[in-house]
């Protein structure tokens, strides 16, 4: 048996991960806070990545995605304060710009550098100021909370997480950072998340290893059902612990530092006043039980009851309806935490106030049983709040 | 050519179409408002209806549907305070109940009745109330306002609109009434309409007519993307006026009641400060167009930014990426109004002062020319407000 501990350090709490970050003023033009940072492994790794499945995607995605073909990427450069996207060609060339800046800094080839940025959509990176600052970054084993900080955007606090796992064979560690707040939905919204590990994994099963992760990570959390432009997960794997863990061993940590993060961001959430887990179970297909857990989490009306602390069950059901999945009414019941809202459709004997007292609390799970089958879905949300709209009235 | 000129009288525009309203404390017991309606025919008439697609189905909607089926519908009941929804067995006999008590004012047979209810989900209607609201209702050629009064759950005003139609071979009209508020969307949320038209026109005609008619009015609203339980659009015709108009003349009239009732539901949404049009041009297909409509008009990023008058189009392009559709982002155009935000995907040159001015409109239009296919589509929408959160808290 393995065993996972979690530490500190971030993605530098596997051997041989270097971060930092600087403020070079990437919004404006005035430097008041570190806007770029980087990760870089100093020994030669492996990378798997996934990125937004939006058709219209940012120059960063499109580059990376490039560079990630071309294998062997030892450093991602992360930038705030702009996105990079819908800037057309010149958008691409600065792209890769970035990365050529980052590659002559750390003596590797600008394809061996994979790329980050968030924030602003549609206006052009300010170049000259954007070199400087990669030209001034100075990555050490100590640099990773500086570097989630760098790339907060209306989060409001760093995320990073770590497990060190001691197995028969040796102790590995992984260790990541993300950045989430606005925009978060099951496809990964403008969610970046650099993730690093000292176990030895090959290529192909370091990439099988992410894209089940994922499925159980970020790609379970929802906040408004918007989807960026811009959602990057990536994963180097440098192998300095010498410990090649069993695919299980490695893809359990793994889960462990992406279901941490991915719950960071979901609780930093804009104007989150609640984490709702919403489970539906009993559904025919798990393709049935995830339409219907996507379509009670994005529904406004219900984050609008919870923010109020109201388990109102009639808009649950009101959503499962519309969500087009093979269901009954009659044969429907709805839990909060472990009290019946609903039984076979209609209002369980649960008293009103119990379950009032479940919606209030900062955390809670609603569970919906079609009783229909056997599959089931969970997802990871929030309520909408009014402070979520006035974070979104615009710039 | 005909002449479509708009008139006062609602659902008693029509000739021979009585209407009226009460209070019976429906809510909570206390007779504040008038909460339960009547519109009658006094020749016998036919009759169509749609109803809400969603999977959960209120009860006084499964019985109005069978009702619907066995025809010659003269009345329908409705009432505020109560939706019985999520009610099952017993919801199912107090919605016949409703028609029977109903039936026994009208001298009609319970069949010929069909029912319309709006308010709290999963509470049993108080029939001892509501069966003596009924016995007090007395529908006169003045009663349509009060009507439409009575249906108003968070409407803040009552909805009504009639036009008088001249054709060669006489007069006809079509007259309604509606509430809708939250819960709005393109399968119709809480929305109630009925229309009543003295032209002489078939079942069949009738059916065909006003299922084309809604696709173009009631389904093109979406407020906040959740459907209810509880929608019913219901035309009856009772042919006193003499004329068969052609369909093309009865289809612009009809379009013309229920594209204004529709306009006014989404005007008149929970917390709204906004009206936009979103039309979708350049599509592959229609629903490609309708896709990326509904995507743009239920993003809750896209509908804050409007709340805030910020024509931020980063979003709108965003939910065009996400909505899975055929689209190259260097394809894409967005249109404030005739003026440019976004041309080949960047950018336009229209100055952002210029596209601010529009979208701090009242009403303004939203335009994404995909420039792949020639295929359209738009809904009517509104922009997501603090208010709209404080409503719908809970209770």
């Amino acid at each position: 048996m393995s065993d996972i501990k979690k530490i500190k350090g971030g993605v530098c709490a596997p051997e041989g991960f270097l971060a930092g970050a600087t403020g070079c003023g990437i919004k404006n033009g005035e430097v008041t806070r570190d806007d770029i940072a980087v990760v870089f492994s100093e020994a030669p790794s492996h990378s798997a990545a996934t990125f937004t499945t939006n058709n219209v995607k940012a120059a960063p995605v499109l580059v990376s995605a490039s560079h990630l073909k071309a294998g062997r990427n030892r450093a991602v450069i992360l930038n705030s304060g702009n996105a990079n996207a819908c800037t057309g060609q010149s958008g691409l060339k600065n792209a890769k710009a970035m990365a050529a800046a980052t590659a002559s800094l750390l003596d590797l080839k600008p394809t061996e550098v994979l790329i980050c940025s968030t924030g602003r959509i549609g206006v052009p990176l300010p170049m000259d100021r954007i070199t400087k600052g990669i030209a001034a970054l100075y990555p050490t084993r100590t640099g990773s909370k500086s570097a989630a900080a760098s790339i907060m955007t209306s989060d409001t606090f760093a995320k990073e997480f770590a497990v060190e796992v001691k197995t028969p064979d040796g102790t590995f560690r992984i260790g990541g950072i993300a950045k989430g707040a606005g925009m978060i939905d099951p496809n990964m919204a403008t969610m970046l998340c650099v993730v690093t590990t000292d176990a030895a994994i090959s290529q192909p099963a370091l990439r099988s290893s992410l894209r089940r992760s994922v499925a159980n990570s970020f790609n379970r959390i929802t906040i408004d059902g918007d989807m960026s432009t811009n959602d990057t997960v990536i994963l180097l794997a440098n192998g300095l612990s010498g410990v090649t863990p069993a695919v299980s061993v490695f893809d359990a940590a793994l889960d462990e530092v992406n279901r941490a993060l991915a719950r960071m961001i979901v609780s930093d959430g804009e104007g989150v006043s609640r984490f709702v887990e919403v489970e539906v179970t009993g559904a025919a297909t798990e393709k049935d039980a995830r339409t219907a857990a996507e379509a009670i989490a994005n529904s406004t009306l219900v984050k609008c009851a919870w923010a109020g602390g109201d388990p109102n069950w009639g808009r649950i059901l009101d959503a499962v309806g519309y969500s087009g999945i093979k269901m009954k009414e009659s044969k429907t019941d709805i839990y909060y935490d472990n009290l019946a809202a609903v039984k076979n459709g209609v209002a369980a004997t649960t008293p009103f106030p119990k379950l009032r007292a479940i919606a209030a609390k900062k955390a809670f799970k609603v569970r919906v049983d079609l009783n229909v089958g056997k599959a089931s879905y969970y997802v990871w949300t929030t309520d909408l709040t009014e402070e979520y709209v006035r974070l979104n009235l615009g710039e």
